[in-house]
């Protein structure tokens, strides 16, 4: 049999809570397609600082490395938050990218349609919005040199912004390709009028673009793009941008859905070796609590049986179960609107697979 | 007499339009107050251009240089956009500002009540909202080193991030010093779980921030940011960022007011010397055709009154005048709920100093 191996990171917070439900999910496909997993469990942020002194051993390197896919739920918290920088949550993520070869970030932003009043954006503004912002995730002045110096006015920091012809293309085709899987409309956002690197960036898209005729290309300025989003998030379907800025719209992007309880992520390397998880956080305040939405953990594991494992019919299966517990109005306490009528994590877990 | 030189950039578009109107605003509170302004005009932008063949002729910086403020409408347009760099008017604009020192851009984003109609976010979320991003404006990834150079890969970009503490501690001071004045609450903006300058940044934040006990001070991550502004607008104050999280955060403030056409700007160097102009561009497609909204420009005159010339009291009475306007219903097409009911941009000016 065709046995698919998972790397399970539960991590930090609500983490373990969430990924323990989607895990479920999972299950209920073995029974009902015939899938055979097998997990593996690492240690990975906080928990791995605790335990291991480390926030990514080696051994979680190790079996994400041997893994088809990695499920991770959810990294950091205060506790950590003033550790020195190599004992901290994200340095963790950041080294898992790298060691992963983890280039491309992908971030579907929809609406929700029973969740439209969530959002603090008028609902006719809303309607329709549909978006995936894909981030280059291993580049840019995340992973360019860092220092400091003595300058001519005393002590300076300094970072490095680089990107490199063949690191544009690779992501810029993947967005590309993305696009003519939707509605064929792709904006490359960049500072072209400012940066060498966007300057570099949107000449390998103007290059490539002809590749992908059927795609309609904007270049989009990344002040504007911001300004875009709010003012006309349904017009938007592929948004391809690079690291730095990509972490600040894709935010942005998730939060004017006003559905974060309920996005999930993809990173993805060379090939079709993915990493899992919600775009929400750990959310340390109500750990333990039994009350975390579970449901962008669970859709993040439909979007790795499309994008890795080619599973497209658990996938529409598992995102329509999720779509008919909400439509029979069930809700966790972060979506409910009369709080008293709020289920918890595993009751909304265990009214997803059974509507499976 | 205490006179003042006023350098006056309309730059393109409908500047010269709006800024038409902004002193015919002035002209009024020379007669109210017995001001006296020297006006000084300049080309800049792509009008200079055409006339100079550069967008920052030196005549016009020594116009700005022997001025106590500068008015400038907009600039840019798709006639330059495919020029190369030094042919660029936004070339000309991080030019002046390194030129004049203009290390600080601040730029309000409030709400008027007769518009909140006009944005896309709920009036229950919006209201309230008063607002102030401070802007590091002449250091950061836009003026570090950029260049191309042939790496393992191929072709790359450069561009570097620099700050220093001494242009991290101006600025900051400054912010504190405006949350003093108002809400006393600032929100510093980095990123310093990933970059250097945001460490240094945040390091410099905290050693002064004792010598305002005054002023409730967050550090808020630019990506949480982003979000923030969208979920909570009015709970923030005076938010102070770098160069390039400040282009990008201050541009999506201006947007969820829905008054984008309403709102001025400052950008200052050492002492009282400031640059005014309105966030809006220079708005191509309906240059000429006399449509364009003033207000943004004409509260320009009033911020400058403010923070330059200490002109309070008539700072207070163009504001006052806007808002008399407007709550008498008068409206420009970009603002106009019925358009056929719009006014003009002389209309508009006229009513305001009218009204003062
Ligand atoms: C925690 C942080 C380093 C990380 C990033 O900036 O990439 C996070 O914000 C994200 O978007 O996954
Ligand atoms: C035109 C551009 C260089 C400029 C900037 O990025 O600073 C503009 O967006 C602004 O905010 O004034």
């Amino acid at each position: 049999a065709d046995v698919k191996k998972i790397a399970v990171i539960a991590g930090d917070g609500i983490g373990p809570e969430v990924v323990g439900e989607a895990l479920k999910v999972m299950k209920k496909t073995e029974e009902l397609f015939g899938y055979q997993f097998e997990f593996e469990h690492g240690l990975f942020g906080g928990i791995a600082i605790d335990e291991k002194g480390t926030p990514l051993p080696q051994e979680t390197l190790d079996i994400c490395k041997a893994a088809d896919a990695v499920l991770l739920g959810a990294v950091g918290g205060p506790k950590w938050d003033n550790n020195s920088k190599e004992l901290r949550p994200e340095t963790g993520l950041l080294g898992i990218r790298k060691a992963l070869g983890l280039f491309s970030n992908i971030r579907p932003a929809n609406v929700f349609d029973c969740l439209m009043d969530a959002s603090t954006l008028k609902p006719e503004v809303l309607e329709g919005t549909d978006l995936i912002v894909v981030r280059e995730l291993t580049g840019g002045i995340y992973f360019g040199e860092k220092f400091r110096r003595e300058g001519a006015n005393g002590q300076e920091a300094v970072d490095t912004c680089v990107y490199n012809v063949q690191e544009v293309e690779r992501i810029v085709r993947q967005a590309f390709e993305i696009a003519q899987t939707r509605r064929k409309k792709l904006a490359s956002v960049d500072k072209a009028n400012v940066l060498e690197t966007s300057r570099l960036w949107r000449e390998v898209v103007n290059r490539i673009a002809p590749e992908y005729p059927d795609v309609e290309l904007e270049h989009v300025l990344v002040d504007n793009c911001a300004m875009q989003l709010l003012r006309r998030p349904a017009s938007f379907d592929v948004i391809v941008t690079e690291n730095m800025f990509g972490d600040i719209l894709s935010d942005e992007a998730a939060m004017l859905t006003g559905s974060i309880g309920m996005l999930s992520s993809a990173s993805m390397g060379e090939g079709s070796f993915g990493l899992y998880e919600p775009v929400h956080g750990s959310a340390p305040d109500i750990a333990g609590q039994g009350i975390s939405n579970p449901i962008a953990t669970i859709l993040s594991v439909a979007l790795m049986y499309r994008l890795t494992f080619g599973y497209h019919e658990a996938a529409q299966l598992i995102e329509d179960a999720v779509k008919s517990v909400l439509d029979a109005g069930h809700r966790t306490g972060d979506i409910a609107v009369d709080k008293s009528k709020a289920i918890g994590t595993t009751a909304m877990g265990d009214l997803i697979v059974a509507a499976m």
